[in-house]
């Protein structure tokens, strides 16, 4: 087989065979098919697009082209969850342990951030001691024992994804929807999950601020999945603005704490128990969403969930006591209030810049090498649609340091709208698709 | 200015500017922009296209990526004449001296070929001693005293065309009408010609197999020209045979010989009239086409334009003798007749396959390092719309090796299609555009 022909032939309008396809990414991963060639297959591809059947051959061709997870000393149907990411996302924090606390098992492997936050692994670490670092004969007694476990990316996950990544990443040719859904679906169909709820979101704050563009990526994904023959839905949730209230590492631990003490944002709150109820469902351990989400509700009333947490912690060796006393977890030395500088409803947050502005502070990673201040971030007093007087907190802002304090108080500030009517309200979840 | 942002602006359909193009072609070729990013560039032009300005802009960053020939020490207007290249094209052969002997500057710089025959260059070398090295200061001696050298390419002519166009080779975006464009005008503009004349050939043994392509192409040229200053006319030709009989250098050689003493085939001898008399009106020599034809015609019947072409050969330290006795040229030891199998027309020649059969007796280079046989190939005694009857020879084989000349001889009856009715004349000269 010759990569030039391949070229040509998607060029033309054509669609790859499931060999062609195979054997283009082996070779591309061996070194064997150059960057010039695949780039330029890559463009191709953004113009002429892949059929469902072509994204699924290259989705598992990508998750083949490196370790496959077998998870199959778990017990139970092993539900992964995966989100597109968004400002404030720290549902995987609540959502793991709710679910796990029902009996279904949660075995997670998870990667380090980069962006405006750290990664769900990264927001863990702000317990002392947590490690995600687990033999894979823990990993597996801990999701046995305890129906969860979350470990950092140790296996050799898709590599074929990660090469083909970097390379559109430097060549525009990232944003095609098959191209995003295969990458995606590779490494969640490497993990070994039974049946997999995908969280895309949409909006300022999200890769696809379109909702049409959200809904057309989810299809694809969901595509993907049937085709491999695995159970998958995704829920299409706003990102408008931030997702709870907190924005940074530990202050957003802080507001999943909350949450799994059945106090929290009614925002993240919902969109748990909405993915949650789909998981349990796909799980086999509620016949539907609605008594699968009565028996997530139940789970967060009576205590259970944040049981599990602790116990999570506990198993992963972090300070459960932490979890009981949030207060003990990494705080930053400066705090600042900014101040509605008038009357009027919150209209608008520039979501994308709230996520700016705690990369800014420290939170996140800018390149792959950053070190993430865990304590720094901000916490968000109104969102969209409240009323607010002048002077009345719109956030607090988390800070090691005043000089960026004070460049991020003003940016905060210039990223609310506010307006005299009060907004429409948008729904949190958009459309289920499954 | 960074490619990444040149890719996409592309990508969405934008124009690139002059100072965009330029950046990029110089970066290219210094290697500060990678392979893989230029390769995406080329299939998003693939797909968007490229505007005029955008061509010629182009273009022109090709021609002064290396040297730009000055040739302002050669006195009167100097016209260059570029072939896209076809089957039994000794054009330049006939031409170059033809145009000489009219006073007209003919300053060529050629290549070697790479296909079914060699190029001007490795035809012209069947003369014993023949040279084309020639210092820059005889090049100009001899145009300004016989008005006509040809010389190797040694300057280093737009080396970003021939980085990029080994790219596109490898990457399937050959064919985009104005990258073929760009390519060949950058080398045309940096070899200092003052005007040129293009003779874009369309059919099965052209580059263009089909007439709208090769006039979108002259069409494309003809624009960067204009845009660039220079005065350019392209002549649409005929490919849909071989052009005259001979394919294969030496024998070649002879048949522009021959028609250089005014003999030879009508339709060599036609293209080179009309390509001629473009040249020498654009050269100021003649007011209008029909009296340059007239001058042309004059120059072949009183011998004038064999005397230049012997000049010339002796000039370039060629055996002017070879000349008046091209059967002291090289010659194949075995010749072989092909008969034709029935009576009728010939209603088709399929000239690719005719120019592979030279290509197979080793008259051609498939890689740059191919040692050409200059003695063989193939004299056809029949052409389209020619009446035969079984038995008569439709062609004369000349090779150096019998397995070889087997071969051929089988492919070559197999080209031919006779039919019953005499099939429609199809005109050489289908168009010209200036």
């Amino acid at each position: 087989m010759k990569m030039y022909d391949l070229i040509v032939k998607k060029k033309r309008g054509g669609a790859l065979t499931e060999e062609e396809i195979d054997w283009m990414i082996r070779a591309y991963t061996d070194g064997d098919v150059p960057d010039y060639q695949m780039s330029a297959m890559m463009m191709a591809i953004c113009f002429v697009g892949m059929t469902d059947e072509e994204t699924k051959d290259l989705t598992l061709a990508m998750a083949h082209s490196g370790d496959m997870l077998d998870l199959s000393a778990i017990n139970g149907i092993k539900v992964d969850k995966h989100s597109t990411g968004g400002v404030g996302d720290k549902t995987s924090l609540v959502l793991a342990p709710l679910v796990a606390s029902l009996g279904v098992p949660v075995a997670k492997m998870s990667g380090r951030g980069l962006g405006h936050t750290g990664g769900t692994i990264d927001k863990l670490e702000s317990f002392t001691g947590f490690s995600t670092s687990l033999t894979p004969e823990q990993f597996i007694r801990n999701v046995n024992t305890i129906h969860i476990a979350i470990a950092g990316q140790t296996a050799n996950l898709a590599p074929a994804d990660k090469k083909l990544y970097a390379l559109r990443d430097v060549t525009g040719t990232v944003d095609q929807m098959s191209l995003i859904a295969s990458s995606i679906m590779s490494k969640k169909l490497a993990s070994g999950a039974d049946a997999i709820v995908l969280d895309v979101k949409t909006g300022d704050g999200a890769f696809m601020k379109k909702e049409a563009d959200a809904i057309h990526l989810a299809e694809e994904m969901v595509s993907i999945g049937k085709l491999a023959g695995k159970d998958v839905s995704a829920v299409i949730s706003d990102m408008d603005q931030p997702l709870g209230c907190a924005v940074g590492n530990a202050l957003e631990v802080r507001e999943a704490i909350d949450t799994l003490r059945n106090q929290g944002p009614a925002d993240l709150r919902e969109l748990v128990l909405v993915l949650g109820s789909h998981m349990v469902v796909k799980a086999g351990a509620a016949d539907d969403l609605s008594l699968a989400r009565t028996m997530l509700e139940e789970s967060l009333s009576n205590g259970r969930a944040f049981e599990v947490f602790k116990e999570f912690v506990r198993a992963q060796g972090g300070d459960p006591n932490e979890a009981e006393h949030p207060e003990l977890l990494p705080a930053a030395r400066f705090q600042e209030t900014v101040p509605a500088p008038g009357d009027g409803y919150v209209a608008d947050i520039a979501t994308e810049e709230i996520g700016k502005i705690c990369l800014l502070l420290g939170g996140g990673r800018e390149t792959k090498e950053s070190r993430i201040d865990l304590s720094v971030g901000l916490v968000l007093c109104k969102k969209k649609g409240d009323a607010v007087r002048k002077g009345e907190p719109l956030a607090v802002i988390h800070a090691n340091d005043e000089e960026l304090l004070g460049q991020a108080a003003e940016r905060l500030a210039s990223a609310y709208t506010l307006t005299e009517m009060k907004p429409e309200t948008i729904p949190l979840i958009k459309e289920v698709i499954s």
